[in-house]
């Protein structure tokens, strides 16, 4: 379902389009083109100059009529296999949440259940302008990889990994840390650079309540042995760092902890990582550590992560939807809108009032595409529209009821862009999604599949949802 | 152009819908059905009976295919005048923000501007499933006016009143609080209860910073003669409360304040309402203040409001988008979504921990219907479907990735809901927007000439945007 793999040094140029590029001098193209050959970027100027240079050779224009075209973004942090629990924990405590909603449906799930649900949040990924995403740790990671290839989608891979544990489902049975990592090597070996060089296997670790020092170590060893990065969910609440004081004798949590045992490396991803302190927040500096920020399930859940101050430590910080039952919506569009609106107003909480100037809509932005290309190891490849890169871009509409008037083209994006916004999806120089139409799957099939799964999923797992209201 | 002047008693029928009523039981039909006369609801109940009971009088019989039915939402804070300065003032320090952007950009409006303002703004209202707004104060009644009849939504429009403040534009010519009242009241004679009763005339306070006690008791008054409410930005910032403990000798705030002159009335809705103290919002309680809630603005630039507390108070709390310079999204539907995360992590400010148990889903929703018709003191036609009252409703589409799977209906409806899966708007008996249309104007017209407008409105007022990135 890949086009570019049909093609024979096919050229594509798009043009008359505001091109935003996020390249190292934020260029952005007032009136400018691109040209597409195969599955990279091998020019990006001004419209007349691409026209003039590129056209005679080229198998289709596109004229975008002022459009904007901005790389794809990249989603850090996201659940794909619990996007069919959507709405199952919704205002519940965090144990109910955990223990009674989430072991017992991601226990129960099977590999079918894994590939419905990732084609399902590939779908809304989709459609909110994400051409690449990070697994945060799931289920059936074939499953996954079906669908990701399927979709057309750019991802980083990772199963859901944890080595001991308390009142995890019996059913699911513990894993010893050998067995985490030969089962994740199997999974490397045997997706790694399929889909076209679309899919990446990474290493996972839950989070170290569920882990031995044991796996933290093999982990971090295979993981350079493979050259790939490791995915985990990082100081995320107040009592994670409580544990982690009281049994591994360290003065603060899981930060101080992790630098102690020389875990933290330029390869780890760590999710979330609300509770941390100064001290912490310079570990995660000096070792070059990836943060991804999730501000929807933060606000619910977590708390508020010090995202200013990793900013001004130069911690690499980039944006996570998280899971379908911790956000509920999956767009990484929303997902800058709130980070910029909580981050202004968390100065309340530090410093007594808002900060309308803090992280700008540019730092948003780069959020969302350098920054986050650095995080998933991909920064080579995608991240920003430049020659040599990738073709993983989107086209937005900016002349619709949700962003007129555009007095400032940066702005509009971080602050007025909804997904209803993004028109079309390009990820390694394929379309995936033209004109609002998702081009690799039939989408209406996929819901009807998923309203399916879900339900069967629910009844099997014994998970049941209260009523609210009065319903007759 | 509304429908229902031209209608002698037609009956219409919607069926097969999931109908959240939010009538005081709180039903949900999951399959039920709705009679509309004219204007009003006649019949609401399950499905079969309606059907059963009506069909052979009704002209037109609509099923809706077990999408979900909802009384439309009323947004309580919103300034359409400010529509067409969307991204004039992002990532800038307040006084920049009012000095620099809104005053200059207010001061030179025509009353043409703010019609086309309040079109574009009232689009994207329609678009996220508003039926009613309140207006916060802003500029050329008349011109909004024009444009919520033709629009056909319901509105309580606000001029924006001032009568004293420093730094002012002199081309605005501050009036006197006695020419504030006479010109109120003529526009109350002019377009109260016009466009088949869709518009009423409140009376407006900008803030107490620009008010003269003459001013807010003449108001109080002024609005009892004539049965009508006053809209007051209250308490937003810190140095708001300042400014009023230093000049008004009280030992507090603006609330403290109002309450000492007599000024806080079940006729009040107060914006905002931020940096109110336990003893004030005890005044806000004993009165019957109403509290317009505007998360977005709040973590943009005002700070937490303290809505757990209030609500614990029993103070009518509902929801605004505040204007589009401010926020810069439009959606009720956003807003709602954004109460429920930033009430839940405000937790961490107040009591050290995220409380994903609060504001569950059916109160947010509480804040779009029915505390927001008592907000806007139209509860007894407005803020559920139930027999007697206005036709006002949306159709919501749940069917799509971006609500899929509905596990639960109400949270859904939160946490799920995009203004993407609002299909069809009804007001007052007529729709005004179907399967997506906007029936009353030409949608991309108004964009066009909001566009048009809106760049010459800025060179008008000397604004200028500073440039970000690196445009070439």
């Amino acid at each position: 379902m890949n086009g570019a793999t049909d093609m024979n040094n096919s050229q594509l140029i798009l043009h008359n389009a505001l091109i935003v590029t996020m390249d190292t001098e934020l260029h952005v193209f007032l009136n400018g083109g691109i040209v597409i050959e195969n599955d990279r970027i091998i020019a990006v100027g001004q419209s007349s100059d691409i026209i003039r240079q590129y056209s005679s050779n080229s198998q289709e224009i596109i004229d975008l009529h002022g459009q904007f075209l901005l790389p794809g973004f990249i989603n850090t942090h996201v659940h794909t296999s619990q996007q069919l629990a959507r709405g199952i924990a919704d205002d519940v405590d965090l144990l109910t949440w955990l223990h009674h909603r989430i072991w017992p449906y991601e226990s129960n799930m099977t590999e079918e259940d894994s590939y419905i649900s990732t084609l399902l949040c590939g779908i809304e990924l989709i459609h909110s302008g994400v051409t690449c995403f990070a697994e945060a740790g799931g289920q059936h990671v074939s499953g996954m990889a079906k669908a990701v290839e399927l979709l057309g989608l750019r991802a980083c891979l990772t199963e859901s990994i944890m080595d001991s544990g308390e009142g995890l489902p019996s059913s699911w049975g513990v894993r010893t840390a050998d067995e985490c990592i030969q089962s994740q090597k199997e999974l490397h070996k045997k997706h790694n650079n399929t889909a076209d060089g679309r899919i990446r296997i990474w290493f996972g670790i839950r989070q170290i309540m569920n882990s031995t020092d044991r796996l933290l170590l093999a982990t971090r060893d295979a993981s350079k042995q493979l050259k790939t990065g490791i995915h985990m969910h990082v100081a995320e609440i107040p009592s994670e760092n409580e544990v982690v004081m009281q049994t591994r004798e360290v003065d603060h949590g899981t930060v101080t902890y992790l630098e102690k045992i020389k875990f933290l490396t330029s390869n780890l991803l760590a999710a979330h990582s609300v509770w941390v302190n100064e001290k912490e927040i310079g570990f995660l500096s000096s070792c070059g550590v990836k943060v991804s920020h999730c501000p929807a399930a933060a606000m619910r859940m977590l708390g508020f992560a010090p995202i200013r101050e990793m900013l001004d430590a130069n911690v690499c910080v980039s944006l996570g939807t998280d899971g379908a039952p911790s956000n509920n919506r999956m767009s990484i569009v929303d997902e800058m809108y709130l980070a910029s609106l909580i981050n202004k107003g968390r100065e309340v909480y530090t410093n007594g009032t808002t900060n309308p100037k803090l992280l700008p809509a540019e730092s948003v932005l780069k959020m969302t595409t350098i920054n986050a290309a650095k995080a998933v190891l991909w920064e080579n490849d995608i991240g920003s529209l430049e020659v040599g890169k990738k073709a993983d871009m989107i086209v937005i509409n900016p002349s619709s009821w949700s962003m007129v008037p555009v007095h400032d083209c940066i702005s509009s994006l971080v602050y007025c862009l909804r997904s209803e916004n993004v028109v079309s999806v390009m990820c390694n120089g394929s379309w995936i999604m033209k004109n609002k139409k998702i081009m690799n799957v039939d989408e209406a099939e996929i819901i009807s599949r998923a309203k399916h799964a879900s339900k069967e999923l629910l009844k099997r797992a014994g998970i049941q949802i209260p009523n609210r209201m009065n319903l007759i």
